[in-house]
């Protein structure tokens, strides 16, 4: 293994499913992985150090630095099921970097006999997006009823890019090595944080665990003031667009 | 060997030829010799996986993702000569990537007995060409007069600027490895995907391997609506230099 | 260890303080700690080599070629204390090659049970600066308070864009194997070399190692000569605004 | 060793002087290099093939490919001094690669015993010179006396951009290792290939080994041609100014 793997501790997990939740488009993944770790009261047990993240560290609110990393998170859901989250601020810099840190993290969760693998990203769609979907992506196509049954959409073929980076590669991985994956993929314009997006995975994940209260406040605010900020401007673009006709 | 190789089954080969048909200048080798493994019935027998193609997995139409590969495919000539085809929608990202992954093909094929290599690719000229020639480049100055033959032509010193990337590397290693090598190069613009330059390479093919129909009805077909589009194009250039004439 | 050590000699050492002097924003680390190291006649113990170093050799007046490479020296200060400046012209070239070189200096100095790292740097502001903090980041909170009598002043959060290089990953690589470790970063505009906040640096070094003269003549000497350059230039600058005043 | 070296045989050499002739600036050091090679009857003993060369093979006028690759070329002076040269098309494509391969040259070297590094490179002044210094650069400033008699110039400091890629990195390796190095850089302008520079060149490695005549009629003949198409556009340039002159 490349990476620098240090121990909080060493949790015993039952078939563990691991949740990836770094940063991509409109950070859909990273919010909705981050709110539901929180929610189920996750705790840190690994930072995961490497030469494929960028070279630096960051100062904290406190000045204590950290280190360019990504961490492993354990929580359980209400029916006792075994989670680990894959957190951080960080992608590998590189293409090379990224094989290298998702095989680093398969590696890893293997040795505690992960039976599943979730990866959660956005579907951007380069335009403002009223309704959310959440698209979905799988390992085979068995998998792919339990995801409509808990609200995920198929689009043949979408996204015709490719899905890139660590919600990709995991699950390609994961794929290798015969271990049940699939990549959910929140709508969202990808324009800005979407929060919204976020919620709509959340709504996927607690179907699927068994979550009942998904305590939405905060992230529905937050998605309401990006709708009234867009409402808005799309608004003023209306008035000046009459205003010209008038000329006219 | 840097690569992972997943192997479907191990087929027993005596003396193969390796047929490489990777993406490259007008895709010609690709479509060349996927029709010609599909014309054979190729059978896949193992996948390649690495760090040094794009980070990404694609979903098909049925939603389930493919991770970025290269993929090794058996067959038999008529008379039953065992062929392996190195298909895949990738080259590697890298020049490194790709000598790293060129060695790793040929590793695994050693360890076959490879007797021969051969790559497909395209000779762009830059131009819309109306006849295409196939050219050929070989490891050692004897395999000239049997590729003379089959109706390829030596153009001296041509390419100028060289074969790049899976289907330079592979001849390169199979030369310095003893192995007769050459690589086989249909003339083509390079704008378009060049169906009837991918028929010229496999009329060569199918006279060096004795396959007497090589099916081509598909290919011609594809190949005649790139020519009416092209021959369009050039009768509006014609009319519009005609018309600027009436002007003068 | 990825790089080439070359001992010039092995020093014993008691508990070293390391102290990184790498080139960087205004070179203010440069500055600073070569004159730290001069002042107490330190003396070059190791070269390392690298392949993440620039491919060249730069000739001396002498003529006599030096290879890209970094430093070890080694000093006492007044009390005995034994410190290793890292020292050179250069940083590696790449992200992966800084945190391989960090890496292999921290081996080296591990080695030598290093008991505390000090990184320092600039802190760039973008404009002209009158008075030079120096600020600081920490390993751990309770660095803070020491730091802060030696005259350091903490901003929380920052630098926001992260401490890069190599005065970053040695204080992070330290964190991470829990040696206490900072980085003092000397408020800079970052256009020039700034020798001014090098010397805000001496003074904190000063402080901490009980070095009562630190001989800062010839750097106050540079830093008064870039004052008044700026001066000038600030008061043409004024002038041109009142010339333009009277036009109106 | 990452090379992958392919020996045509294994030649017994007595303390052999390395002189490495790869392309550079003006190609100064190939053009000197490959003469002295054919001059003195070289054969070729070795071929170094790396990934970190670009990927790719090159045709000759039979249509036979060659891999990009650097080689070795044993030779012995009139006064039965071995020599070996490193000859190519190409240097590594990135600093990284660079180092490596000189590294491994020279540990090839080392293990025949080598006694002495050159290295043959242009010095680049970005305008038109008529007189063709060769300056040099040493490993140690005793070897400065014996060039100097040789006919090479020393400037201080010079070139101060420092000397990059194998003329570089193999005189910098050869001092880390107690091995006398040192590079001959003929001036030019940098902008053609300069065959004057390189007779400059060939003149002191004459002096050097004892050659005699060093058959330069053929590299003459193509400097004057360079010379007589550098004068007849300097006319012109001259013309011009004096037509302007005459307008005004």
């Amino acid at each position: 293994m490349e990476s620098i793997v240090k121990y909080d501790y060493k949790p015993v997990l039952k078939d563990p499913i691991l949740i990836e939740a770094l940063p991509g488009i409109g950070n859909v993944g990273k919010v909705a992985g981050d709110h539901l770790a929180q929610l189920l009261k996750a705790e840190r047990f690994a930072v995961i150090y490497s030469m494929n993240f960028p070279a630096q560290v960051i100062p904290g609110e406190d000045n204590v630095v950290k280190m360019a990393c990504n961490e492993l998170w354990h929580a359980k859901t209400p029916s006792g099921q075994d989670l680990v989250f894959l957190k951080g601020d960080y992608q590998g810099s590189t293409p090379e970097g990224q094989f290298i840190l998702a095989q680093d993290m398969l590696e890893i969760m293997m040795s505690y006999g992960v039976s599943r693998i979730i990866t959660l990203g956005g579907f951007g769609t380069g335009q403002i997006v009223k309704e959310r979907h959440v698209y979905g992506a799988v390992s085979r196509i068995e998998l792919k009823d339990e995801l409509t049954d808990c609200g995920v959409t198929f689009l043949p073929g979408e996204p015709r890019a490719g899905i890139v980076g660590a919600a990709g590669l995991l699950i390609g991985l994961g794929q290798m090595n015969g271990i049940d994956s699939f990549c959910l993929m929140g709508e969202t314009s990808g324009f800005f944080i979407d929060h919204g997006s976020a919620i709509e995975i959340l709504k996927v994940l607690g179907k699927m665990f068994g979550i009942e209260d998904l305590d939405l406040k905060d992230l529905e605010a937050e998605s309401q003031k990006l709708a009234e900020l867009t409402d808005k401007a799309a608004e003023q673009m209306v008035e000046k667009t009459t205003d010209l006709g008038y000329i006219g």
